[in-house]
């Protein structure tokens, strides 16, 4: 510990974890030291460079706060949250595939019934959303909770509003619904449009100087929880989008595409007369059985 | 990109970064994600546990400010400052050895004579120090810059102290001076004490987590810097110090240790009649000259 030198610094860190009880601690700390050090050894990490980044992660920290989160936002975009993802959502080809969590869930979105417009005043073209919870034998999944949630016309989420001093955030475009006895779900809310991801802080700065764009192609978010059954956080993207191979989350799956679909002003699905065109999505989703129950 | 999983994230990471026009940037890029991944993988990093650091990195973020750098604070216990330091100050062995600079330098301390008291009311055991720079041949190095900062007896540096609204901050123990043309440097301070780094955050919790103390043995920073020199950023460490085998941040080298040698009441270096017992420190500095003129 006197003499420690670029090539006995790895082993000195290691050491000093000889007394952690937790094993499972142990093991991830190792390895995270071991691959930050191979990191800095492979690019030979200078001291300004080293400084940089010490205050990159400053400013990732200082610009997050209850409604932004950067530092998820940069897990996303250097493609560790997909990794993570996928890793632990191994399941049969049949069931739908996981996606990332993404940054703009809330814990407490409000409840509604089958049939309402969760929009509660986020703009966009309306679009009436319908489809099944099932198991892998295609037997329904009554009393699912879903919750969903997307951004509007303009690419924001509720959550990224600026309020005025003293004005209550407002949920639009969110909700948490059950499904019926015939695992069905349907509501009405708007048209999933594209977005930047919020590039204004350091993750929009990296990303600008890796010669990457912001843009995710447009989705709806979902989360999907039933008793016995693993749960599910998937989105499922517009078909068409032209951002479909370049998401800057690496969130696409081919099989989480589908056809939002135009229609002229008439019926809605719902009976509704409506007086401008409007978008119909179908969807369905598989879940996986819980472990302990297979 | 439509079909990225466990396999392929890493590689379709990389394709993102394909218009990055600055080529360090993008060797950096390219290594911090393959080994980021690799890490994931080697644990197989559970979607829980990724949370849990985004929270880590989260909490990081938010306790640091002008005053505290907690993202420092972790690279320099997690040993990737040392690592950094190392590979970056390559020299002949007969140069003074860098080591880490921690997060307690301020820019703009201020100037003292040499001789003058830099402890401005730092609370500590009176202590004299006294060296020289020279170069490799032992020549002098007349009018180098040296940046001098410590911590107070309780192991406390200036800048952490909590101040009173509109209470401006003092500089304590803090210091630039000149050497002199003989290569001199001499000035009155406080005995360097033992003390934790700051450990009621997020880095503290994890030294707690992993069996690990909070712990530095005592030491004087110094920042030596000179015209056609490399500059030296490196501390002395007080020998016998019952932390020089187990410094929490990994910054000891045996070089760097020196005598803190106690004198009785009586007649200091400088002249004055100390009426308490007192301390000296010599240590002489050999910088390495910069790469150019060589
Ligand atoms: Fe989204
Ligand atoms: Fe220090």
């Amino acid at each position: 510990m006197q003499n420690i030198n670029e090539d006995t610094i790895t082993q000195a860190v290691l050491a000093s974890m000889a007394g952690c009880r937790d094993e499972r601690l142990r093991r991830i700390m190792t390895s995270l030291v071991q691959y930050l050090h191979l990191f800095a050894r492979d690019v030979e990490l200078t001291e300004d460079e080293w400084f940089k980044a010490i205050q990159f992660l400053t400013d990732v920290g200082h610009i997050t706060d209850d409604k932004r989160q950067e530092f998820i936002l940069l897990s996303d975009t250097l493609g560790l949250s997909t990794l993570v993802t996928s890793q632990n959502n191994k399941k049969p080809p049949a069931c739908t595939e996981a996606t990332v969590f993404g940054p703009f869930f809330v814990e407490d979105a409000p409840e509604y019934d089958c049939g309402d417009d969760i929009a509660n005043g986020a703009q966009g073209e309306t679009c009436f959303v319908q489809g099944r919870v099932v198991g892998l034998d295609g037997s329904p999944i009554a009393g699912a909770l879903l919750d969903v949630w997307q951004s509007d016309e303009d690419g924001f989420y509720d959550v990224q509003a600026q309020l005025q001093p003293g004005e209550a955030p407002q949920y639009r475009a969110r909700a948490k619904l059950r499904s019926g006895p015939d695992g069905r779900f349907h509501f009405r809310s708007i048209l999933a449009e594209a977005y930047p991801i919020p590039h204004d802080g350091p993750v929009g700065r990296m990303l600008a100087a890796t010669g990457r764009h912001p843009w995710r192609p447009a989705h709806l978010h979902f989360m999907i929880q039933a008793p016995r059954y693993e749960t599910l956080i998937t989105h499922v993207f517009r078909n068409g989008d032209k951002y479909l191979d370049s998401d800057v989350v690496f969130g696409v799956r081919s099989t989480l595409i589908a056809d939002w679909n135009r229609h002229e002003a008439g019926i809605a699905p719902d009976g509704t007369r409506m007086e401008r065109p409007f978008y119909t999505l179908d969807y369905d989703f598989i879940l996986n059985p819980a472990a302990a129950t297979q």
